[in-house]
Order: C-alpha cells, then sequence, then structure tokens
C-alpha cells in the first residue's frame, strides 16, 4: 500500500491496476438542466459503480495494492456505509477474507448487503470507543490489514482514478465538484486535477448542515463533525490527516448549501436525467444552483457519487 | 407519411431521417439481474429518450415525414401523455404549430410539460366523444394534420427504430420484449425483429389488469380497455386496426403479469440499475420474474419503454 501523497504515476498505476473490475461509468449530459443553469454540465455517474458508489475504486486499489502475505489475512475496516460493501466486494473478487466493523443498530439492508459480498460482519455499540475498540481486537486476532475509508493514500489513489477518467474525456473544464464528507474522493479529485488539468478549478460541496470542510480548510484545523443533521448520510464524516493536508493545498473552495436545495437538485436529477442518485450525490447540483452566476457560461464537471438510496424512505 | 405497412426500407429510411434529433438511448446490463434471473439481459433505455419515451421517435417520424404544404398547418393529436409531449417537442424542433386536444382534468404537469414545448392546448371534458369533437374541429379549423399515437404507418416506423438499434448493437438474441398498450411500439417491434433479426422470438409485456392486448389476439378481434386498474399508466389504450393487423400476423405471444410483480420489477430496476423507469417499462422484466424457467440461460432485451414518474406518488 502507498505510503506518501500519491503521485502522478502512482494514480496511473492505480487505474491500470482496477481497471479490469471497475465499471467505466459514463458521463451524461442533459440539455434542459444545461438550459436551465446557463451552463454546460457534465455528470460522471458513480452512481452506476459498481456497489452504487466511488468507493468501490478506492476499495479496489488497496485491496489490489496489498502484498501476498498481506493478502492472506484479509482486510478489515468500520463502517456501515458504501465503503463496507465495496471492501467485502473487493475482498470477494480477490478470494480473501473481509471483517466489518459495523455497529449493531446499522439498518438491516446494510448488513444484508455487506452479507450477501461475503463479509464477515463484527456487530458493536453504537459509539466511537465500541467501534475502535471492535476493530483492534479483530485485526489483532485475525491479522486483517486495516482500510481506513478515506485516511489512507491507496484509496486515496483508487478514488483519485474518477477524476481522471473525466480529464480523459473531457477537455477544458472550468470547474470540477465533488462532495466532501471525509475527503477521500476530494482529495483524489484535487489530485488528478493538479496533475491532468491544473487549470481546472476545484469545489468541494457540502451541506450546510456539516460544514465541518468548510470550516475545517477557512481556519486551518480539522474540525470534527458533530451531530449534523442533513440528508447526506455519505457526508457525516470529518476530514483526517491525510485528506486535511491535500485539500488545504489544492482544493480551491468549499461551498455549502442548504437542505431544500440538495433535496430540489436530487429530485431534478432524477426527473430530468431518469438516474437515481443520492443525496450526497445531489451536493454538486446544488452547489450550481445556489450559485448560477458564478457557473455562467462555465464547462464543470460534477461528480455523481453514488446511487444508493432506500426507496421506501425518501425526502419528498 | 405511409399509406401502408412498413417496409424493411421505410424502417432504415425512418431512422436516417430521425437519427440527428433522437437520442442513441444505451442498452444497459446488471450482473445482479443477471445472476438473479439466470439469464442475459439487455434494457435498452428510451426512459433516456428525449421527452422521456420512445414515443419522441415515432412523433419526429411523421413530423419529418410531411411534404412541405402539411408542414404549414402543423399537427394536431389527443393525447394527455408521452405522445402529446413528443409531438409537441417534433413539432417545435421543426418550428410548425402543434395543436394537443387533452381532458381538462389531465394532471397540472402534463399540462405544463405540453405547453413548454410551445403546444397549443385545447380542453375538453374527460369523455371519447367531447375528445374527438374537440380534435375534429381544430383540424378543421386550422387545416393541422392529425397524427395518431399509434394508428398510423409512419409512427410505427418511427417506433421500429427501437428495435432496430438493439438489433445493430447485439446478435443472437433469444427474445425481445416490449410493452404494450395500443401497440404501436409493439408493431415496430415486430417489423424490425422480421427484417433485422427473424429468429427473435417476439413477446408483448402486458399487465393483467389491461389485457385488452392478449385477450385481442389470442380471439382474433380487438376488444376494448374498459376502465383498467392497472398502475401502468402507459398502456390503458387498446389496439387499433393497423397494430392489430400487424402483431396477429408477427408476434409470437402476449404474456400478462400481475400489479404486484410489476411494482416489484420496478423497483428492482430503480434499485439495482439506479434508474429512473415508469410502471409501464417495469411490466417487460415482471415477465421475466414471472416466468423464470422459459428464460433461463437465454439472451434477452427489454424495452425500458419510459422513464415519466410522478415522484411525488411513487406506489411503494
Amino acid at each position: 500500500m502507498l505510503t506518501h501523497e500519491p503521485t502522478k504515476q502512482n494514480i496511473l498505476e492505480a487505474h491500470e491496476r482496477i481497471i479490469k473490475q471497475i465499471r467505466r461509468t459514463p458521463i451524461l449530459t442533459s440539455s434542459t438542466l444545461n438550459s436551465i443553469f446557463g451552463c454546460e454540465l457534465y455528470f460522471k455517474c458513480e452512481n452506476f459503480q459498481k456497489v452504487g458508489a466511488f468507493k468501490f475504486r478506492g476499495a479496489s486499489n488497496s485491496v489490489l495494492s496489498l502484498s501476498e502475505t498481506e493478502l492472506r489475512s484479509g482486510v478489515a475496516t468500520h463502517s456501515s456505509g458504501n465503503h463496507a460493501a465495496a471492501l467485502a466486494l473487493a475482498a470477494k473478487m480477490k478470494n480473501i477474507p473481509s471483517y466489518i466493523v459495523m455497529p449493531k443498530t446499522a439498518p438491516q439492508i446494510k448488513k444484508n448487503a455487506v452479507q450477501g459480498y461475503g463479509a464477515k460482519i463484527i456487530f458493536c455499540e453504537p459509539t466511537l470507543q465500541a467501534r475502535e475498540e471492535a476493530l483492534k481486537k479483530v485485526v489483532e486476532e485475525t491479522g486483517a490489514i486495516f482500510i481506513h475509508p478515506y485516511d489512507n493514500y491507496s484509496i486515496i489513489a483508487g478514488q483519485a482514478t474518477c477524476a481522471k477518467e473525466i480529464f480523459d474525456e473531457l477537455s477544458n473544464l472550468d470547474f470540477i465538484i465533488a462532495p466532501v464528507g471525509g475527503g477521500g474522493l476530494l482529495s483524489g479529485t484535487c489530485l488528478s486535477t493538479k496533475y491532468f488539468s491544473p487549470k481546472t478549478k476545484i469545489i468541494g460541496a457540502e451541506p450546510k448542515e456539516a460544514d465541518d470542510a468548510f470550516r475545517s480548510i477557512r481556519d486551518g484545523k480539522i474540525y470534527l463533525s458533530v451531530n449534523p443533521k442533513t440528508t447526506c448520510d455519505g457526508l457525516l464524516t470529518n476530514l483526517s490527516e491525510k485528506t486535511f493536508s491535500i485539500l488545504r493545498i489544492n482544493v480551491n473552495e468549499i461551498l455549502t448549501v442548504d437542505e431544500e436545495s440538495i433535496i430540489n437538485a436530487m429530485r431534478m436529477i432524477w426527473e430530468r436525467m431518469k438516474i437515481v442518485v443520492e443525496p450526497s450525490s445531489a451536493v454538486t447540483l446544488a452547489i450550481i444552483s445556489e450559485n448560477k452566476e458564478k457557473f455562467s457560461g462555465k464547462k464543470v464537471a460534477l461528480i455523481l457519487s453514488g446511487g444508493n438510496v432506500d426507496l421506501g424512505k425518501l425526502s419528498w
């Protein structure tokens, strides 16, 4: 696994490493949305990625970067979301065990998804301390390698392949917008932009109700995300040392949007583009809708990070 | 406009005529759905077509087939659904007027859509008689050409281009499945299959609650669709002379499915494929789920006819 900030070469190698097992997701456009917002929008559809989220890129890259010895004992992580499913599937495809620490309160649908990929789930109490203890225990007992959801350079290099694919297909982009939770996707986006399209400006998209990344970059120190009240369940985490250090140097701006804009943007994507995206994805279009003038006439790539939504609990 | 059943040449010409203004929709696959159903499924995504439905193919072909004289007075139809929007947009793109007769009880969202494409709406009482009188009146007053939603050979040739595109990309299909309402899409599918992939079997997919096409083909006479109680708002109409005469000779089978299967199939497409389709589209996958053995190991194309759903009124 990578022990330093990914170089251009590292990202190229990560892409080659994972290309056969990820899906090359399409970049969609909508003439209606372009005319509503007065700019050229390019949507990179990671909702179509395997397990329904960009997380499979990083998980694949980290598993496929392990040595033969490391592989033997498998991988472990704590997550009840897309990273858990992504790591479980990447491990399954490599035929190694995976151990996922999950709060016992996690929704049954998420437990089923991870179990369906053959992972062993270790349930813990829903506290940070219980989670870390459970993870430490499983790592000690099994020798599995801990793959952090984003504070991990191989993960970041994997997520960087998403923006790299955008720059493979599109040139002269004025902006690229990615959602920011823990910062893995946005860090990777920053690095790929720096290496492959240095004139493109990078914007992090964050819910106002979970604006820890915005404040962290503004004040130059990592704030924790405390009880965020946003519908974006993929953006509840805070930055880590590794993602913070990449973002503070490379991101041009973090913009925040309110919940109503996010829901409206999500509905607009479903209705106009006929695709299912999760709220965390829609934050990118919400940024456009709240800042029309800024993007007027511009060429903008937006990363739709995932499409895992509980259809029984829609917000409209 | 065509005055006879479309020939192979007519369909090829229709495709050339409309290719620049329609969207070439993708054919998607899902390894999860393939493994659930034990067959190879290919989904032709007309939910991504302009106006969100295959209807834009037929509407484009009929408008673009009009002579200069005919074009002058514009086009007219009665519909509150996808055909109305499709004809309005096709007329707008050709810069001619369009007149849409619509029951005054039609949902506001549909009125807005049609108006947004610049059509003139003529409201009538919600009865068959009122509708026909209103249409007759507008045609007499304006000289507009009446474009029936499906009892029209230019419309049928346009809808046929959808299956043609499938056969351009895929060979050796065992089955092709299209939903059947008035039969325009299924008739076109029959003709393209006969001309471009004669070994492929053609199945019409119909809700059990609106099984007039099934009964019509079985008994050799057109039954009317009386108060059908199905969630598939695109499949409420009955066959016409022209569609019936094509289907009775060419369709291999019409299969019907119950409402629960349709809703389940729709949810499965949204959840697994991350795309928005309307219930009428999901009838095709419901056929697979109710007839697993029949399709086991087979290569099957399914036409997802559209994606216009009121997101505020989902059936789950």
